[in-house]
């Protein structure tokens, strides 16, 4: 349990960092949808390690291979299952990492919940485990492109303190694969680039924020009162390695206007009403208003870091840890496409559910 | 359906502002939990409009009736239905939105995605609707400090602009009650007070945070890898009407931290590992720690307001709107106790759920 | 958990026998559905006891309160949650039952499994239980006729040796209502009443078969691999109480056939391929096939019986046991309502489902 | 959706019978298990095609990889990840099934679901798909056993009319394996070979019954009201492809006793209340009495035979059918171990969800 996430487009996820590899079962996308593994590479690509000298230098090819759930090019109606087998998995480096504790890792409380823990780069914790997400996105994406015309594209908008310019209306996803640091806005991608190469050769590491928005999302999905659009959204989004915060629209910033000043006035539009504003961030009571959902995910500094740190061995003595291993100095370029991938999930299946809805004829 | 929560504490809420009641059925409660309504009713006072001159004057008494699942003072192990019938519904006071959509509520978006509403101050959007799950949250507290000594206790940290000064470790349910703000730093508290009554004379309304501490949370609670325990409780914060923003410990700050400065590092404790600093806020790798599971909650300055706001009715067509009504300037008080019981639910549902995993004996 | 039925279509039951009433809660009905309490009391009716000399004397108007989802005459699309108090409700009769366990009812394995339990008449294990299942049956018949023409008949076909004959293709809801016994063939409906009346005159108690039609269901209701629709009818079935086996099309009949004897031909229609027989009771691989959905519930003779029965106490120690208490000496017509309610669960929760997968344009 | 089983213990499952494999994810088996591919090949061998001259020749090894969730030979708690690559897949067999719909198979309604289907021996309707079944089944074996002693033996108890004489309570695991047919009576097993034999000389196929055991069930698993033990028993069985019909203890045979013969007499057993028969077949009220859970299965006759039949097209036009491809003319034997698995998965399911029950020390 809690390997599953949807209620009528539903994924499983499953893989660990080093075993044989990872993989996810998709069960409800609907029928005759035309999919293809290049589908799914494309997003898988974007996630995975070395692309760039920001990124680790794990050489994973990550391809993926489709095994069930198409014939003859469309999906069926049944599970997509999508396996992507590990190939570069020197799980010997980690052999120094069985015996103790990593800081601000999940060693520690993978123990304390389940009394063994697979120690090879952090097992099931990994963020490899994200490629099944990814996938499972990808195919989301395909069926809301093709039903409802939704796009949902993401961004690297803080690094550290560089806040990045970017206008959400407008930005596109050239802009954003443009720069390595996707990071659309070029002056704040370079020194972004610069922060983030400053901490790796300082054995540091850097956090930041990634902006998303869902453009072509009709009035009417989310599912109150606990489902709510935002909720859901909330949920997936915290669910992400190294994710520590989440907010929608004006978000933390609503805390300081006033009512007057974020409440959304509504307009006449050309069919139907319309909001002049969009503090709320496309949602309003849970349920998207038909402007664009936008909100933020905020990412930790990454755990591990080229520098000596305090620690515990599994027998509770103290210890001095030295991180070898291949790791991000900062996961935000690399979150991106994870970000996406759970706002497609979120609305895949929102849009699903909404089918069920509004059914009656009068 | 969206109008559950939770997998083995599960609780399900239905009711409108302006119907016969608001309820709550929990199935999953553990039998023979000691229970009655007072122990719900303690909570559901707390939430209660009309406590005092900062929250609205709708006249509710709130008085709970449990329907089921308890017998001679305990519980059985069946379904807890929980019904407060509503007394003071003057919806007559609505008539004049039956027509129109009231910006930042959920007027349109419910219309958008039913197709019909019911428009007596707001059905089944209002925040009248927590009353069932402040009431769940109340029997998920009693077994939590039963089962396993946990508490939750959340309080105002701000309003507007005004940040209170309050010490995570050490405040005490006492000081929170202690002033209608439910603010622990009395000087903030007045400054809290002052500002929500200027802008109650100014026809304005304020948003504000609710942070909140939940001790005593053993370690190894939450389920990787979506129903990691900061996911669900995002997920549960982000379903309360007014939520827009939702952080775990260092949260949205942990952004400019670097590794070195976010990385909280062991230490040897007296019964295994213990973090020297709790910047990850109880959780790592989605399950708790041991130490304080900490956490914020933002919340948007109400949408209703005594101003005159541009809108358009239900035909489309501009028109002014002056609210009447009654209602709270500043949500955040009363968000308190929702803010408790939904992470008191979250825990509740992990605790059982813990219980199914360490079975093996060896 | 465990009171939750359905998927899209989903409800939660509670309530005892001698608590304060019985409820359900129906979350995922459609909006804009007509509905009224009088909808709901027509089938509670039906299912209510006192109806004739053949049940229970039990005194209940079984009154349904709508307490939400309903706003000017029709759904709102939230939850419905209906009450209905228990009024006659004499504990004390069963007070001679606090101390030990009756023979072939749930009074042992609910303090198995719970550890105590509520001894007035059954408690959550009565039948009085399914009056939240009959209210919820009622609405989901309701949406069924509106969205899909679908209708759902059950009927008394066997009571201990007396067999009915009925043709389950013409059997009408006026020939089933028409007798007492709910069985449409009126020589066999005799001889099950007088069947009946001698065991309740004998101190003894009888089964019987329910069978049932769901007529109008079209092609494509069923999700395969596990939530086929004879799986989630089963299910429904076999959690009513006294329940003891299910079969659909020729069922256990089957198994004396061979596989030219028990394979419907394909002929072609006039819209497409029909079945020139129907052994396979409407569904193949799990999907309904657009003929009668038809199958079959045993259910065991009632437990309570007026007779001496050798029994045990709650601290083990063996002793006699005479019923007093009201009962129905054969559960079969009224179990009617309870088959047919159940049906029509998973046909609105399947019917619904369907609804999410046909999509797709192409 | 639908291709998910389970609370606690929950499997998906995923594959065609013609595509790249078939498997299953288990999420939910606790960790520190001891668990290899060589236990759910067992349990697979079983299932698997070509054992004897009474099943179908198709030549499928059937070996079983393990992807994810085992370390260092145990379970970690995450989810278990089974691949079986399908070997002999010789979909040019089917070409000639293309454009017509066979008689009784999913063909038709698989078509009217989804709009497409995959025609390679089935797809996804094919039995090939309870490959992942079994192999999940065998982990809940392994869980069982070792954390409550329980085992779960299923046999042929009827073919045709050839009906076996079968001890229920001290039949063994090797008796039943004795003989190809999985019947445990010897003399019924040769008349059922000579039966299914002459079905096959004929062109025909056969129906019969599985009987199944669990013994060693304490007490109190099952969860009222919907998902009572027979309810997720029946709804697992009645998942199987072929199978028409489930009843648990005297089940359908109840119909024709009283209640005075029926009811099982509590007599007080060396800890606690026993009953001194079994009708009930090892559950009341829903729940585990602590006796031997006892059931059965009704599997129609294959429906793919070795003679002419009239079926029509895809353009719904008559045609004759002459089926070739490879085939069992009586599905029984191969079906023990699917009966089996579902009945382990079920039993592991509420097992663990029974940990969650009795928590409170009083």
């Amino acid at each position: 349990m809690g390997n599953t996430f949807g209620t009528l487009f539903r994924i499983s996820t499953w893989g660990e960092s080093h075993g044989a590899g990872i993989g996810v079962v998709v069960d409800g996308c609907p029928p005759r949808l035309p999919l293809t593994a290049e589908d799914l590479q494309h997003d898988l690509d974007r996630r995975r390690p070395g692309q760039s000298r920001l990124t680790t230098q794990r050489a994973e090819a990550d391809r993926v291979e489709i095994l069930s759930g198409i014939f003859e090019g469309r999906t069926t109606g049944g599970p997509v299952a999508v396996l992507v087998r590990n190939d570069d998995a020197r799980s010997g480096a980690y052999d120094h990492l069985k015996d103790l504790y990593r800081p601000s890792h999940a060693d520690f409380t993978y123990d304390a919940k389940y009394g063994n823990r697979d120690w090879r780069g952090g097992g099931r914790s990994s963020a490899r485990e994200t490629i099944g997400r990814v996938a499972a996105g990808a195919i989301a994406r395909r069926l809301l492109a093709e039903v409802a015309g939704i796009e949902v594209l993401g961004w690297v908008s803080r690094v550290h303190d560089v806040v990045a310019d970017v206008d959400t209306g407008s930005v596109t996803f050239h802009a954003v694969e443009a720069d390595p640091t996707r990071c659309p806005d070029p002056l704040a991608a370079i020194a972004m680039a610069q922060a983030i190469d400053a901490a790796r050769r300082d054995g540091d590491s850097l956090g930041g924020i990634v902006t998303c928005v869902a453009r072509g999302v009709p009035a009417g999905l989310g599912t109150p009162v606990f489902d709510r659009l935002e909720a859901d959204l909330a949920k997936g989004m915290l669910s992400l390695p190294a994710s520590k915060g989440f907010d929608v629209g004006a978000g933390f910033d609503a805390v300081s206007m006033t009512g007057r000043q974020h409440n959304d006035a509504f307009v006449p539009g050309p069919s139907g009403p319309v909001t002049a504003t969009n503090r709320s961030g496309g949602v309003q009571g849970g349920i998207s208003t038909g402007d664009d959902v936008v909100f933020r995910v905020a990412f930790k500094p990454t755990a591990t870091i080229a520098s000596a740190q305090d620690t515990v061995t599994v027998d509770n003595e103290a210890v001095s840890l030295e991180a070898k291993g291949r790791h991000d100095p900062c996961v935000l370029p690399r979150a991106v496409p994870m970000v996406e991938a759970m706002a497609l999930l979120v609305l895949a299946d929102h849009w699903l559910r909404q089918q069920a809805v509004n059914v009656l004829p009068f």
